[in-house]
């Protein structure tokens, strides 16, 4: 076991809000400890190239309420190559950087685990995603504050005038992972979620269709994953007309305003706690796992494990929309 | 002129966020002046119907910060035939509604001209549309709090991770008038507003881009109207995929969020104001005027002149956005 | 046991948001297991009066996202009485109303116990209250609500000009517990919470405030739990005045708003999955249990061991505020 | 007439949102026009101990939708002697900088006057306060947002449970000026506003209690200017107490949070042209005038006049306040 003595800090992959959060926790915490910090921009793009900069704790000042990430993020095909890799650990070596964190969704966490086993190399990872799509945690950082910005936009569509027949379909990300979609619809009272993770046939479309017309409400909203098995919104809505012509049709693609916002309390908290547990994990010696949250504790998920698995959707929810929208 | 002793009042048309102040205030301003209040459900369709009720000033408690109108809206084919109109003014006669107080866009107020002038019947108009585009008020109820959901949808997309090349067009309402587009630009501190009033060619999209990116921004947001002139948010990103390829374009749809959520302090005093204001005209013994809002001073303008001129937009802003991109 | 046909619903004590999500929940739970339902106004009084309506699906439309409680709530003396209980029971049996549903804090639910044993009378219990005070729950429907409100009010507070020895003290609610004040100060990266777990000696007081100031920050935010033990903020205020005359110090008192505002995405699918769980229960042969949640897995909570046992808080929250404000 | 080729910007006073709106403004219009630009921090002070950064366009980039102000505020005694004038000249001369643009309140203009007289030096100041009182615009920089926060504030105390003889007081801020007391209470729907304009005697304020109840609500929100003419919340409900002692007075005091939060669209864009104007008039060898804006058109205000007026309420909004809360 070498001493830390100083880490450096990146987030990559798409953002999530509280990422600032968490590298403030991180920063601030390892500071604390004596460490020294160093902020890499850009991902492993910036490791690559060097867009480093000494953190000081006022470069984290004021930043806990801020979406998007200072340190910015990039994908990098570079970092997927061995020759990227090397040069990723060489401007370690030069800039004196003992053990990284890095917080991000499963392709950061996937970068992470190649690159300390090749070069042996202490990492920690932070879960960093909307999607909620990393196993051993129970929830990541921006989970709860994507998942109330598509509530709050659902509330707003439903304020507007209810006219017979009108059926909306709201596009919300998930490409593999319905979390955002089925919660979204159990929090924001929709009459209806499709997701990835239920092939939902034609027959139950309609079904769940035509039952919330007999109940004789005078329209629906219908939460859909973005994602090739769904078809997202666009697709869904383009069944629905061929089938009932006579239904009022609207679709709305929340877009990548989803990653966006001050992030909410329970993201801040959970980033600050795990920022805070990364570097306790170092400093205890652990390396090479993501930080998770399981029942309100810290743990320690070894990369492997995050990643390659899936973590199971609440179909007790499903059954919520179901009977919540009676 | 005739005593008015009972008013009906109805929303009409899109809904727009500040209805229900309107609905609150004209109710209440009513009954303080001893004329009573039948609210009429569903527009102009509810009128011919008969889905009224009586209306006290516990009907419209606790409403003034609700988006959507309490009084529903519904588009009406049967208004716009004589037949129609005929059965709406037998059912205001049973009813004993002496004058009518209708809010909603061009279209609500197009149908109150042809029926007050067909039977010579006292109505007063307010202005509720989102889209701002009546002539002869400053603004209209709901455009502010429109205005301010466009903003907040973009700040949270320009919270995002910056990534080189990144195009977002955002594609907001106004079909025929650019005001929500143009000034959400300002206000979200956006690259561009592509509105129907400027027919903007491909090469100054195409320079609007470029330069752009000529001042090494890392991302551009360009807001859209949704229009046939402009061709939408998924138009303009279609041809300007086809002419940069390297772009990594993403498209956002905002759609019926734009109607909802709580209307803002602007939206409620506007609609407080012009809601006393329909009873004090109505009491003044105007009629057939939309009330309207000039200068900060509330003023009559017959229906006529509402409707049929249009709104510049002020071209002022247009610069405003191209120099305060920088 | 006795087949349940009807239930009453009613929420009591301080209102939480969240609880119409309950009583839309429980209400549509209900009938959608062919069971009546019956809305209680005012609580306990209610009951008591006879202030009694039959709910229907379409009573608790739209009402998800409302703050408050479409219920009403009141304190009543009478049911503190074994002559008020009799009346209430008489009530129930006339409205032949078989079980309880009652949403609210330790007070709703210590009537609830007593009444129940009373009369040998099936009542479940859902945690409603903002301060996450009630034993054998991770969570109470409101907390996460409240908890982000007062994150947004320290948020706004932060952003006002940063003046040296500038000290606010913010008075949040929390008679007897902590949890909205030191996870508010870590959601909100204050400097310090003065919690009435933790008795904070002045001298306490003192190094934490000149700490703040040693680390040349130029302003230090404060959270104070509104309680006989700490003083509140306006007595915490008063002391540091005494002690520190040349500091500005400026204090803001939330009050009631902190129960107000939509509920978070959080605390509707709370209580949405409560309001289910106590039909649930209540066909399942539960009673006098509180729904309560741990480790996200829905549990039953016998009154007593809710009202009687206090939930500690996370005392590791104590050093990521002090290490977080570094 | 000099040419500028340089100018500073502070902003000074109570800070405001869409000051940062206007900083932005300001600098990038300049840049727009080759004039360089120096950001002064800590108003007045820092422009005597040359607190002075050049600013280029990144200097103010994603700056728009935030609070507070990234060039600071504060107090300074120094620059309202002769002496300290002399210095920021001396300072002035020494940076090269040839005008100035100050955003602030009624002491930042007083402060700007005096030097602008003293040296003949050229200044535009930009009217930022969330209070609304200055003369010569129709609205100042920071006022509508402040009076949306207000209202949000308001909806949320509204939504808790309505208990007989419930009485809130809500001190908002307008140490001289009721704008933003009784703006308010129309946004929110109050009962009734308590403004220094306005003397109310205990009389009237019985009245409108009583009235409050006699109408059978069940409960009042009444909004109070923090000023000495009115004693505010805390001196309101002390007397109320004294008179009433069966009612259930709570006391709110949003202090600072008014200060706070993103700007809204309305104080965007007119800190956006606001700042064009700034330099438009410097351009056009205008100084030592504020920009407001009357009617919806930017106007040039003398100094003296916009410090030594008083602006006006409209006391229509007191008669609205009334009808409105039948």
């Amino acid at each position: 076991m070498t001493t830390i003595k100083c880490i450096g800090i990146l987030t990559s992959g798409g953002d999530a809000p509280g990422m600032n959060a968490a590298v403030r926790a991180v920063t601030r915490c390892a500071i604390y400890n004596d460490i020294e910090v160093k902020g890499i921009y850009r991902g492993y793009k910036g490791l690559i190239t060097g867009e480093i900069e000494q953190f000081k704790t006022q470069n984290v000042s004021n930043i806990i309420q801020r979406g998007g990430t200072i340190l910015k993020t990039a994908r990098c095909q570079e970092f997927r190559t061995p020759e990227g890799r090397k040069q990723a650990y060489d401007k370690l070596k030069e800039e004196g950087i003992d053990a990284l964190v890095v917080i991000g969704g499963d392709g950061t966490l996937t970068g992470a685990r190649i690159f300390a086993q090749e070069f042996n190399y202490p990492i920690v990872g932070l879960p960093g995603t909307i999607d909620n799509d990393l196993f051993g945690t129970d929830v990541t950082i921006g989970y709860d504050t994507a998942l109330n910005t598509i509530m709050e936009c659902v509330d707003k569509i439903r304020d507007t005038a209810t006219s017979h027949d009108r059926l909306f379909f709201i596009e919300v990300m998930g490409r593999d992972a319905g979390f955002l979609a089925l919660n979204g619809a159990v929090a924001a009272g929709a009459e209806a979620a499709i997701i990835p993770e239920i092939a939902m046939e034609k027959d139950q479309l309609a079904e769940t269709i035509e039952s919330g017309f007999r109940k004789s409400k005078n329209s629906s909203i219908v939460l859909v994953a973005e994602s090739e098995v769904t078809g997202g919104a666009m697709g869904v809505a383009e069944r629905v007309k061929r089938e009932y012509p006579s239904f009022d049709v609207r679709v709305t693609i929340l877009g990548h305003l989803q990653r966006g916002g001050s992030p909410t309390a329970q993201d801040r908290i959970l980033a600050s706690r795990m920022g805070i547990a990364a570097i306790d994990a170092l400093l205890d010696d652990q390396r090479n796992v993501m930080i998770g949250i399981q029942n309100d504790q810290i743990v320690y998920v070894p990369f492997s494990k995050a990643i390659k698995n899936d973590k199971p959707i609440n179909r007790d929810l499903l059954d919520a929309v179901r009977i919540l929208s009676l």
